[in-house]
């Protein structure tokens, strides 16, 4: 490489650096074939249009910013599986939306020691893997880019409602079913083995609020209150809140019901969506989706070989 | 009341309220027929040979401590539906495992303009209902209330490992099965609508840990690294901790998985057991478990009626 461009490079990493440290929206311009993970990072970033708020979770995990991208492999939690995926595919920049070693902050005080830990650490060190959170600021794009997805895949687009930008993807006017039948849709659509429902399944239903994630019980029961919402469809949320507060409301006689697709299935097909919005992003660059996939299966749904749902990497198609 | 009586029961419930206060294990020893609420309470307490540990959850939710008692009701969680089946069983001390208004503390503030607060706190004053939590020291009790309880319903009792008492019902030696029998077994013996598993099916087990209700990352990730430990059953974990973990570990090719029972299912015997362990506590005194049951159904296991695996009442027989 020629020292100029080298340098260039490092300048632009550094800007890019500089962008992860201080929340600043400049970013690095540059449409270099082979962006390093920083560069990469901070296109990404810009392309939001978003602020990287204080705190934020979105930043490297492991690996060196200074790594030319070989290709970048998005994915909602960068198991074993998809990192070995990933190589296999020659794809050196992970951006996963969910941690990568076993907490929220990805602190890894607790597995210093760890086999588990160690094991995946290396893995990454070894393959020269650089793993990128995508959380806060993927959310944060308008329209946020994991309901984009959640919309895509549930096939709710036509049923949106209309309503200020913050809202679009989240609430929905669909035409009358019952919570059996709406649950048993949404089992298909998303090929779910463990979703699991509180409330009537004889329950009439037309409007649904999606609050992905482990959005917390707050954000829940504001969704689950409004009129224009009768059935909050959510990631995962500890059973002694919103599951024992949207049982209590139906006991109560309210109309009004709780559908858990787990974190992972809330979520996942917003990773898809951001493989197919990088595309522009990084032309000639390889970009592949490689979903993680139910974490779990259930005696109703045993798995042929392990795991079963995470053996299709989903090339998107460029436009 | 002739005065002297009540005099008494004050005196009672006062030193009642002094032991939840200053955790002191200074406890009221009347035997009175009719104890308030207070009183029943600090001899449930002093009965478990436990200290009250600082910042205890086992305090009273709702109601006034000096209520005469006049049957005691325990539950894992105190539903609308748990409630009104106590009030109609005549019942007015509801002993629970887990919070009543719908966050770990029972914290109102977020719920002060609640309807389904609201409306659920009318009916425990509207009924004079006590809402006792009996949590932390259930679980100082040695052995555990809430694993005795378990270790009872799983049918483990025979394959409990030797060791500590603190140990005493948490570490088992099971004939050996593969991982998927081994969750249809605890499907079948739990009533399960919505066990969860990650790991390999085919898996070969004999040693299991029980890591019950919600008992985090940490506690989780120290069983599953005991040598003698292959699966650990559990209550919850947000997707991305143990759940993840567990994931990762069986991808790099160890022998271990992670059954999710639920957190209801994991600690709900225990207060089966509970209620029988009450019974020469309070002779005379009408007692009933009343299970709230596992919150959720699933497209395989729609209920005929909702909640419908809550309808029986378990009232112990006295030993």
């Amino acid at each position: 490489m020629p020292k100029l461009a080298f340098k260039a490079l490092l300048s632009c990493a550094g800007i890019a650096m500089m962008l992860l440290a201080d929340s600043s929206r400049a970013a690095c311009q540059t449409t270099s074939a082979t962006p390093t993970a920083a560069e990469a990072i901070a296109r990404i970033v810009q392309a939001t249009g978003a602020t990287l708020p204080p705190n934020t979770v979105d930043t490297i995990k492991a690996g060196d910013p200074a790594t030319p991208v070989t290709g970048i492999a998005t994915t909602f939690s960068p198991t074993m599986e998809v990192l070995r995926k990933a190589v296999a595919a020659g794809e050196n920049l992970i951006v996963t939306h969910e941690p990568t070693f076993y907490n929220h902050l990805d602190d890894p005080a607790m597995f210093i020691d760890d086999p588990v830990y160690k094991e995946k650490l290396a893995y990454i060190q070894q393959h020269h893997l650089v793993i990128w959170r995508f959380h806060d600021t993927w959310h944060m794009r308008r329209p946020d880019g994991i309901a984009e997805g959640f919309v895509a895949q549930s096939g709710w687009k036509k049923f949106q409602n209309p309503g200020p930008a913050g809202e679009q993807g989240f609430l929905f006017t669909l035409p009358e079913t019952t919570l059996q039948f709406l649950a048993l849709d949404l089992k298909r659509r998303f090929h779910a083995r463990a979703i699991r429902i509180v409330g009537d399944p004889a329950m009439k239903v037309t409007k649904v609020g999606y609050v992905p994630g482990a959005a917390g019980e707050a954000m829940q029961i504001k969704a689950l209150h409004r009129d224009d919402v009768q059935v909050i469809v959510v990631g995962e949320i500890p059973e002694w809140e919103t599951i024992l507060y949207a049982r209590d409301a139906q006991l109560q006689g309210r109309k009004k019901a709780l559908i858990l697709l787990g974190h992972t299935l809330s979520e996942e097909a917003g990773m898809d969506n951001c493989a197919t919005w990088l595309g522009p992003l990084f032309p000639g660059t390889k970009i592949d989706f490689i979903p993680a996939g139910e974490p779990y299966w259930t005696p109703e749904s045993v798995p042929a070989r392990v795991p079963a749902r995470t053996s299709a990497i989903h090339t998107p198609v460029r436009k």
